[in-house]
């Protein structure tokens, strides 16, 4: 079954701006056997929406409509849909009550032009979207002989995606025939790209039943292995066998044997130590708090940290000796040591990690370049530091530390 | 003059892979005053490509495609191109020529579907690539009725992106009537977005020739004016009037009339008060500072913060007595206020940030669900606490709270 995703906005026509969802809902469409052919982004002009859904119509069978769907003049995609399929729109009045109650509740007034988003087009399901106010809609109709599925759904990515996998999958693998595809992710952390790729070529080259994608981002290496087969275990065995392969390959490198990121791995080894972490952070200025703050649940075993970007910080909240940084500068593996050790004493942590480096743009001497970082990691038994030299702009070299952080601290607790 | 930019590969299909040479063609699109109204995304099939072609070809006057110029038989552009407005393919042989010429410095052979690289569009103009072997084409035809412009250029950014330059954009220009495109950038934080848009819609509608486009994400709102006129003042004029309506409509919601983030808002209106913030964050983990440091020389203004996961590091760090979280709860104004005075003193810092709240999943208790949170500002003179609920999922809900913690520093400041 062939599908087309229309991504609605002019923003996505800018230079500035990607669709981002389709990437998303293109893996989620490939998991039940739908293929996408095309994708489209058309802006917000309602003569060039209707032409981009009548081009849809005519050459695939499911068409996703992404955006589009909010309260303001620019979101036309309910109208364009009921031009193109010539149907008519009504009000729902459930939906114009729901959006009162969501008004009432978020002490929001509501004006006339947010109704809009309870119009309903004739004949299609209303999907409820329990993160925004526009709902979905799902239109299962004849046009021109062929059946043809239709998909409205919002566009933020925080509503998308819950709304696609929630009421878009199960309506749309009721009506496809079953399909079995099975899938692996393996992770790596801090393992440079075309080492992967020399050491894993080799591997999965013979595998041309899985589909072997290798992605890179800041320290990362993400592995996809994708089969399709007319049953499940036969699929599941072969990306079992070659995710085996690569495992024994990626040797310690490898953190995460089934698509887990760096920090749940952290978080759920830390529980299984009954370890708890505190952070100091001078350079990544919160990132890694902040990252491993994002997992669910990661306070049972983070208690905290500090932000310690004056030196009158860093020895306030980790009792990093003035005359330290003094003697050595606040960027050494002095200070990032007399950091891990200060925090986790402080925080009363199992384990205490201090990071200090030079983010750029500014901040580089001579003898200490922008990039230069160094991470130190304590426990009661030692305390020891590793020094870097990353590249990039200040964004990446925050992002390459905060990765180099969370892996030691992995191997730590390993 | 409208344009349809089509990215050819089925690699731009999978879940893995993005087209990201349209965002630059669009830019260089637009400062010669083309707009760019639909991009589409094909796979390597002839009759989805014929078809995407069509599509194309109905609603611009200006085609570009990208990719499916080389010489796999995946490559099909040239004979897509062909069969979707009937003309002939030739070989021509200045190209037979040169692809031997460049197999021969390179020392690889050349195999018969190399060749198909050589072929011509019946009328169209070489445009030479010094960065590879396929050639670009100009196509300047009459279709329909209608002037057509198609261009061909390979897809590797490497060889898309010079070629655009200097063979594309001269060309276009001398054949598109000179238009300049006039940008600007608005922002303002917190407001709903369908209240945005009831101010703005009135103001904005009458500018016809000014394309508004309004992004929100997280209570940021983003709007951007794009103005293309015969002259740059006269664009200039149109979009800077527009602007100084929709600045007043937004009254202090807008913090930016240029484009800046609000961190860099912030962290611009703590320079000029010679002020220092510290923060203490609960639930955001680190996220708001994170985003302040985020900004290039922000250590002038920012001295660091604490992340107070745990009860005992809200008191260690922030002084908040155990009594008054034992009394309020960890999750209330008062504690939140003691996170802000705590921190503000700590640290020596003008203002400190206390926030503390319950971003999900788990946690919530009956009176205080996931998404309630508190946002306390210290400064020597007051301290002042907001209550926030926000909704969505955990990463939603310190999205919201951390730039609700911004907006209230900017809120002091001005």
């Amino acid at each position: 079954m062939k599908s087309e995703i229309i991504a609605v906005g002019s923003e996505m026509l800018t230079p500035f701006r990607q669709d981002t969802n389709s990437l998303y809902l293109t893996e989620k469409l490939n998991e039940i056997g739908v293929i996408v052919a095309f994708k489209t982004i058309v802006g917000d002009r309602r003569k060039d929406l209707v032409n981009a859904i009548r081009a849809a119509l005519g050459r695939t069978d499911v068409i996703v409509l992404m955006g589009g769907l909010g309260p303001t003049e620019d979101d036309l995609t309910r109208e364009a849909v009921a031009e193109a399929l010539s149907l008519t729109l009504r009000r729902d009045a459930a939906q114009v009550a729901a959006l009162y109650a969501r008004a009432a509740t978020m002490r929001i007034t509501i004006s006339d032009n947010n109704l809009k988003q309870a119009d309903v087009l004739e004949g299609a399901a209303i999907l409820p979207n329990p993160n925004g106010s526009a709902p979905g809609q799902w239109l299962d109709i004849t046009f021109a002989g062929y059946r043809k599925l239709i998909l409205l759904v919002p566009g933020p990515p925080s509503e998308c995606r819950p709304l696609f996998d929630e009421a878009c999958l199960p309506r749309l693998r009721a009506v496809l025939p079953p399909r079995y595809i099975a899938k692996r992710t393996l992770r790596a952390a801090m393992i440079p790209e075309s080492q992967a790729d020399k050491f894993l070529a080799p591997i999965y080259t013979p595998y041309t039943d899985v589909e072997t994608t290798i992605l890179a981002h800041a320290g990362d290496i993400q592995i996809t292995l994708l089969c399709s087969k007319p049953s499940l275990p036969a699929a599941q065995h072969r990306v079992d066998e070659l995710a085996g392969r690569m495992e024994e390959a990626l040797e310690d490198w490898l953190y995460s044997s089934d698509g887990e990121s760096l920090e749940q791995i952290v978080i759920f080894f830390l529980g299984l130590r009954q370890s708890t972490l505190a952070v100091a952070e001078s350079c990544t200025g919160g990132m890694i708090a902040q990252r491993i703050t994002s997992v669910p649940g990661s306070s049972r075993s983070f208690l905290g940290g500090a932000v310690v970007y004056s030196d009158a910080l860093k020895t306030a909240f980790a009792n990093v000796p003035p005359e330290l940084i003094a003697r050595h500068g606040a960027v050494s593996a002095e200070v990032a040591q007399a950091l891990a050790e200060g925090i986790r004493l402080r925080a009363c942590a199992t384990l205490g990690l201090g990071v200090t480096g030079i983010a750029g743009p500014a901040g580089a001497t001579e003898s200490k370049p922008v990039g230069l970082v160094y991470i130190a990691l304590s426990d009661a038994q030692k305390n020891e530091s590793i020094e870097r030299t990353f590249r990039g702009d200040r964004d990446r070299i925050r992002q390459w530390t905060t990765q180099q952080a969370l892996d030691l601290i992995r191997r730590r607790l390993m």
